[in-house]
């Protein structure tokens, strides 16, 4: 039996609560095979296509208050935590096993210091003209880049989690044998003032929230799992090569060599190793290859 | 030591994120005193004017998909409980009280042959013309009623809660000390289909789902926080008359007479009666007398 976190991508949840639930029943059937094999299992989900989905919502309406970006994080963890929890729960009941899960809203710390804060990075929400993007920064306070050619977006920091504040109650739920859903969208970030915890306009990366609660929680095994089927190097050249099994080490030279790109493949290895360095194993998968990952049977195996 | 249900009013919360962080700086300093006197302490919450925010959000918004009832629950959840845990846990850590606090995505049970779901009561969200309210009757199948000569709203079905879904992470949760926030807006409603639970448009009345759970978890005491100080008889009247503490049959007596307004005072005198029916204490009592209420010195007893 080992302790594995799998961090499931947002963008693998669909556009709209529909295929979100479609989407869900095939990822169900992954997870329950991992429960049966007796992991303990955490999970962990990205929130970008929700998150925005629901900012958006409250940025067109004209009769609802403006929603401040850690309380829409918020909303998405209820929103994504019920169809995971639903769905999962589905699953077990349909197989006669008898085992809860649920989602935990979840705040995780990150330090006001953070170098990210001077230099927001993270673009989030809708697209505007060149003039809503000057009035937004001057109204707002809104940080504002071109992005693309495809107008103007918001920018938030991406720091990295130092803590995750309900730590306790998770480890409790895994001592009983219970299935838990967290850190969703990257946790709610907030940063300490005193003894007080304040909710910040930022977005922790998810595989770096995965990341650091794999390391709180001891477990034995994070599992990415992404849109393709394995780490590559030379990616989309005739010389394409797939990583199976990988040190750091090796990791670290082809980081070195820009093989992986930045705001894709970058962040996810960058986790892995972080996770991986304490003589713990990554994993970077497929969904479609979600039950052999978890055997360590497919994806890119990193040891450290 | 008691195990007590706290049940908040979703109107205690405001109208807005920040006017529902302020209220919550308040309501976080009860909650503590009742921690620190020992007790365990389960919060259950309401959500009206919360998930009718989002609901007009979705609905106002042209470029977001629509988002069901259920799902809109669970965004409140999220957003209802991240406020609740951050404030409350800013709270224990001024008063370096080592406790945890977090919510947990609920989904509470109903049965699909309940009666309410032939008659549905409930009116949430905005209110349309009667030409729309035709067109949402035609085209979304939703229920329309004219509300009190505001206009026309949609009506959804009240269901009593049989489970809770969750019910076992709660009591692992309690078992370690922990501090949980369940049943949400009364949790979101869902049915029995063969194995499977799918989430039906309904709101459960938030008192009657926090007196299913305090039986669920046998807890002591259920305080149901309210705008008034008490129970009264001939309310609004001449001879207005305040309960402190009242029996079981009396109550039955006086709902006879019709004594107490439905949809306000009645489904908590209600609640109240079912808890207490098993040997159990109800109080009802306003927020601003929340902590002599809990100990028994203020608001309106019933024992069962």
């Amino acid at each position: 039996m080992s302790r594995l976190v799998v961090s499931l991508g947002g963008n693998a949840l669909g556009k709209n609560p529909q295929e979100q639930k479609d989407l869900l029943k095939d990822i169900a059937v992954h997870i329950v095979e991992l429960i049966k094999d007796g992991h303990e299992v955490v999970i962990a989900h990205g929130n970008g296509p929700q998150v925005g989905m629901i900012n958006l919502a409250f940025s067109e309406s004209s009769s609802t208050p403006a929603m401040p970006f850690p309380e829409c994080g918020a909303m998405s963890q209820g929103y994504i935590g019920y169809h995971l929890q639903n769905s999962i729960g589905n699953e077990l009941a349909k197989q006669n096993i008898d085992k809860s899960i649920a989602a935990i809203v979840t705040q995780v710390i990150v330090d006001e210091a953070d170098k990210a804060f001077d230099c927001p990075t993270k673009p989030i929400g809708s697209f505007y003209s060149l003039d809503e993007s000057i009035k937004l920064k001057e109204i707002m306070g809104y940080d504002m880049v071109e992005d693309s050619g495809r107008g103007y977006r918001r920018v938030v920091p991406s720091p990295m989690p130092i803590d995750v504040k309900e730590k306790e109650m998770i480890k409790s739920l895994l001592k009983d044998n219970h299935i838990v859903i967290t850190v969703g969208g990257g946790g709610i970030p907030v940063v300490k003032k005193g003894h007080t915890l304040e909710g910040v306009a930022a977005v922790i990366d998810k595989d770096n929230a995965s990341a650091k609660l794999a390391e709180i929680i001891d477990a034995d095994i994070l599992v990415i799992l992404t849109a393709v089927d394995n780490v590559y190097i030379n990616f989309g050249k005739e010389n394409e090569e797939a990583l199976h099994e990988v040190s750091i080490t090796r990791l670290e030279e082809l980081i070195k060599e820009k093989q992986f790109a930045e705001g894709s493949m970058l962040p996810k290895i960058k986790a892995s190793i972080n996770f991986a360095k304490n003589k713990k194993i990554s994993v970077i998968a497929s969904l479609d290859n979600a039950e052999a990952a978890f055997k360590l049977e497919a994806g890119t195996i990193i040891k450290g």
